[in-house]
Formats: structure tokens, C-alpha cells, sequence
């Protein structure tokens, strides 16, 4: 069984090892065994600071599934300090806003160095992964560098990176776009696009639809992969009773106009969704709302589940459903 | 009163700090009040580790005189932890042999950031300076990168960097010569020509005459300008009793089939002195060693001492003698 995921950061990365964890569990499916799992990051959060090329979603994927992640926080290392940092302000050495801890700072390090000599973002990440043994194929969406910006009302600067937007800003200031620079020079990373052509499932765990998904979806011939897959497409919501469960769903929503709902979410996706897998409160609204789409092959499976990834088994609860909705609706249109 | 100082790291770090001391204390000479101070710094142990632009010399000489310098090893941070070295090592990254501080490596990522947009090394010299205030004007010999490296019997390599000579291979490999990579295209970094002809007192610490002093002089124009400056020219010896106080210079100098005496360090030096600090217990030798030598001016004045530096102040104590003599020597020479 090859299983393909597009992923974000923290609710990416949990959604994933919940998935491991589910199958080499006695719930796992037939063909659970051997399932070959890829997971496509976003690297639209990539940014360079204090010359170090900083992976966010990718670190946060390796981390959580590494078992070095801080568990609380979602995101950066356990047991971690920042000492490096505090020295970089002593030296006034910007920006300020973002904090990159000790531990973090080596795996920077190590990646800046090897993209200065000449790899490209899949084979660093290949050789990080090394150390992390993740269990997945973990690829980059794209080795040519695409970076998120946010266009806001600020009179000396229309567009700042994403990760100013959400750190500094902390998402207080209106969005009204995302464009996504370099992404006319962007192509997909080598095996993206053949591992969601080929595989008998493929998953959008609860990541940002906007600036974690939709990154990805925009690198050419993503989406178009995602569309023309054989394998059903499920989906699990980002959003419970109209509330992003972590993160700038909502602001990020609000800068299109898109409601911040399991069905206005899916109304962005709906074009790739076989299924879609929502929190119990939402389910009757969601239909409702989706009663007069197309989706990929008619109106997308809506299902209610508890979507909370409380912890691992949590998480590996919820990737069970959206796997077994996956298959049952495989089998739906093999039958 | 301009005094110029020619520095490698611990032991010209030192004596500068305590020239420092001397300077604003009561046992200083007349016109000290308003001395100006200008080390120039060895550069030819500078490195590129793990992509980071490292000086090591530089870095000792602001930490000292910053008051930050790990005090009993003599380099590096006080208060200083290897969580990212570590974590190097867990990537596989090397080398393995040089373990950078988390404190230290604040500074090599401002200096490689500031390098990689353009600014000379002279520039991020003193931006770094202004954090530390070391109360000198510290200027690096050159702004081109000039690397010490050493010629060694290795069937699979003729040269190593002095770095990996002396840290990883504890300078057990015998050395038969120290080539300078980079020093043709080297020029002295602005400044350093001039503060060494319009000095009233030049200093040489008791730095290591082979791998510290010597790639300072060998800079282009560097020895001319010590040896033709109108001002006073007083050395300390950084050996006594036949072993050097601390760091390489025995094996330096046996590459050099010089003999590790006070003697044979001044024979290295004798075109450039007017005066020879050393140490009570080879004054006689020295002498007769220097008896048929010409100098700057005739024989340079040898004068015996106590050479330790135990403590800030026992510095202070031997920096005084050194200038002393030079302003004794001045005196005479205008008598």
C-alpha cells in the first residue's frame, strides 16, 4: 500500500505519526504491513535568517517523527535553549522576532552548508533524515526555493514574509493575498508528482489550507496530480466549529473571504476531495454546505469523527479514519 | 602616545590587557592617559567551519578584552556549552576534531553573514568591537583571507591546515614548513601600515614568532614598516628556559631547526628590534646568543625579567616593563 500525504508543519507532522503508529497497530487494514508512506512538505515557510536556510515544516515533520520534538510547543526540539540566540541580540544582530534554538541551529547549519555546496533541498533532506529515521519518504514540495509573503496595509512595505506576519505581527495585521515568490521558477521535487500519481491513497492531513497546502498545491503540476490520481483523495478538516484548531487558519481564511468552517475550507479543495473527514459538530453544516458541489467525482464523502489529535494514540485514531474512509470509498469504486 | 602591537591569541591578548592596565594605572608614564592602542591581529589561523568564518585570534583578543574569555583555558566564551556541536556530531557533520562554543558560534554566524553580503573583514572586525569595547582599535593583519597551513610527512596529504596540525593532530606530526595560502593576494588591511609608522612605541607580544607573528610580517609591507618605523621597537619572548610558556612554538621552531630559546626566537626577529624582554633565567644565554647579531640599531637590548603572566595584574607588571624599555630606548636615541 502507497500511502502519499501533503503535509504542513505541527498538525502535518502529528497526523503523520499518528498514521505510522496506526499502521503497525492490530486496528491497521490488510496491506498495512508494508505501506510505503510519502509525505510532501511545504517549504513555503523556508527562510533564510542569520544566513541559515531554516526549514520549518520540514524540521517539525523530521522532529515529530524522530522523537525529538517538543511536544508541548509542536515544533523545535525538546530540551532546548537559546543560547546562540541570546548572543546574536547581544550583538544586535536582527531580526529580533525570531528565536532559533541551540539544537535547531545545527540542523541550519548543516543544511545551509550542504545547499552551499551544491545539493539540492531533497538530497539535504534525504541526508537529515538520516539521523531521524522517520519512517517516511519525506520530500520537499519543490528544491527551487518558494517563499510565502503576506500583502498588508502597511505604507512602507505592501508584502512581508510569511513567518514576520504570523511571529512578529502574530497575524494582527490584515491580510490580503499570499503570493508565493519564485514559484514561476518552481518545479516539483524529484518524486512528488509520481508519488501521488501512484498511490492507492492519498491523505491532507489538518494543515492550513491557505499558506500549508496551498503551497504545495500551487507548485505546476501538484494539483494537477492530486486531481488526476487514481487513488481517493481524504481530507481532514483544520477546523472545528469554526475555529482553527492551531495556527492562522482563520486569518488566513478571512484574507479570501473564505468562512472559517470545515465546509468553507473544503470549498478550497473540493476539486481533489473524495472524501472529507470533520468534527462531529460541524458535520450537518458541512454538508450542507458542500450539497451543491461537484468534488472529484460528485459531492465529496462527508464524515463526522472527533478530530482532536489529543496525543499519539489520538492521532492515530483519527488517521485510522481518514485511511478507512479512504479505502472504503476505494472499494465503493471498485465495486 | 600611539602604541602599535603586533598580536597572535592568548598570549598577545594577554599583554595587551594588561598594557591596558598598566596604561590607566598609577605606575603608568607620563602621556599614557590619552594612549591610543592598535592591535593587529594573526588572521592565518582563520578557518571555514561547518560554513561558519571563524578568527580564531580576533575572537581571543575581544573576549579578553571584553571581559567574556573563558579565563582559565584562555580562548573561547566563560559560561560556555557545546549543544550544537553536539548536535553537528550527531548529524555525522564534520570535522570532529573542532568543537565550537554555542556563545562562539553567535559570533562566527554575524561575521559569515556579514562577510557573505560584502563587508571586509577590517568592517565586521569593528562591528564585533562594539559589542566587546576592547579599549583598542583591533585590526585583523588583512582584509584577504591568508591561511596557515603546514607541510607534513602524509603519504595521502603534503599540507593540513595549522588548525587540524595542532588541535586534531596535538602537533605530534613533525612539520618541515608553514606556507601561506592566500598571501599573494593578501594586502595589510587599511590602517595597519600606518598605525606601525606613526607609532611612538611598537610591542611585539610574547606571541608564537612561527605561526602568529609570522604570518603578521609576512603580510607585504608589514616587516618594512616594523623595521623602518621612527618609534621604538620592544619584543617579548614567549619561551623561557627552552619550552614555550604555552601553544606550539617548540614544535614551530624545531620545523625551522631553530632552537627554542629566547635566543633563537629573537635570531627570527633581530631586523625588527631595538629591544628583548626575557625571562631572568635566560638573560645570560640570550645575550651571548645576540652578542654578534646586528639588530635595528646594533644588538638589541636585552633585558631579563619575570616572564609569567599569572594574573591580570602580573600582565600589567610585564607590559609596563616592556613599554619602559621602549620609552627608555626612545630616550636615548633622542639624547
Amino acid at each position: 500500500m502507497r500511502i502519499a500525504v501533503l503535509s504542513g508543519g505541527v498538525g502535518g507532522a502529528r497526523f503523520v505519526r499518528g498514521l505510522l503508529a496506526h499502521l503497525s497497530s492490530p486496528a491497521a487494514p490488510a496491506g498495512a504491513a508494508g505501506a510505503e508512506v510519502t509525505v510532501v512538505a511545504n517549504t513555503g515557510d523556508d527562510i533564510t535568517l542569520h544566513g541559515l536556510r531554516v526549514c520549518p515544516d520540514i524540521d517539525t515533520i523530521l522532529y515529530t517523527l524522530g522523537g525529538a520534538v517538543h511536544e508541548e510547543q509542536g515544533w523545535g526540539r525538546r530540551d532546548e535553549r537559546s543560547t546562540v540566540a541570546e548572543e546574536l541580540a547581544a550583538y544586535g544582530a536582527g531580526p529580533s522576532w525570531f528565536t532559533l534554538g541551540d539544537r535547531d541551529i545545527a540542523t541550519h547549519l548543516v543544511r545551509t552548508r550542504m545547499l552551499g555546496a551544491g545539493w539540492t533541498l531533497s538530497q539535504v533532506t534525504a541526508a537529515l533524515a538520516e539521523r531521524w529515521q522517520p519512517g517516511v519518504t519525506l520530500l520537499p514540495m519543490s528544491d527551487q526555493p518558494v517563499e510565502t509573503h503576506v500583502l498588508v496595509d502597511d505604507p512602507d512595505r505592501r508584502a512581508v514574509h510569511l513567518q514576520e506576519w504570523w511571529v512578529r505581527m502574530r497575524a494582527g495585521v490584515p491580510a490580503h493575498g499570499f503570493p508565493l515568490l519564485g514559484l514561476d521558477r518552481a518545479v516539483a521535487a524529484p518524486g512528488v508528482l509520481d508519488a501521488l500519481r501512484e498511490a492507492d491513497v492519498v491523505l491532507l492531513p489538518p494543515s492550513n489550507p491557505v499558506v500549508s497546502l496551498g503551497p504545495v498545491l500551487a507548485v505546476p503540476g501538484v494539483r494537477d496530480a492530486v486531481r488526476g490520481t487514481r487513488a481517493p483523495v481524504v481530507g481532514v478538516s483544520p477546523v472545528i466549529g469554526g475555529a482553527a484548531v492551531r495556527g492562522m487558519a482563520e486569518q488566513c481564511l478571512a484574507a479570501l473571504d473564505v468562512p472559517c468552517t470545515a465546509g468553507g475550507v473544503a470549498g478550497l479543495l473540493v476539486d481533489l476531495l473524495d472524501g472529507w473527514l470533520v468534527d462531529d459538530v460541524d458535520l450537518d453544516a458541512t454538508r450542507e454546505d458542500l450539497s451543491g458541489t461537484g468534488g472529484r467525482g460528485g459531492r465529496p464523502e462527508t464524515v463526522g469523527t472527533d478530530l482532536l489529535m489529543r496525543d499519539v494514540a489520538g492521532a492515530a485514531r483519527l488517521a485510522g479514519e481518514a485511511l478507512g474512509l479512504a479505502l472504503r470509498l476505494a472499494g465503493r469504486d471498485a465495486a
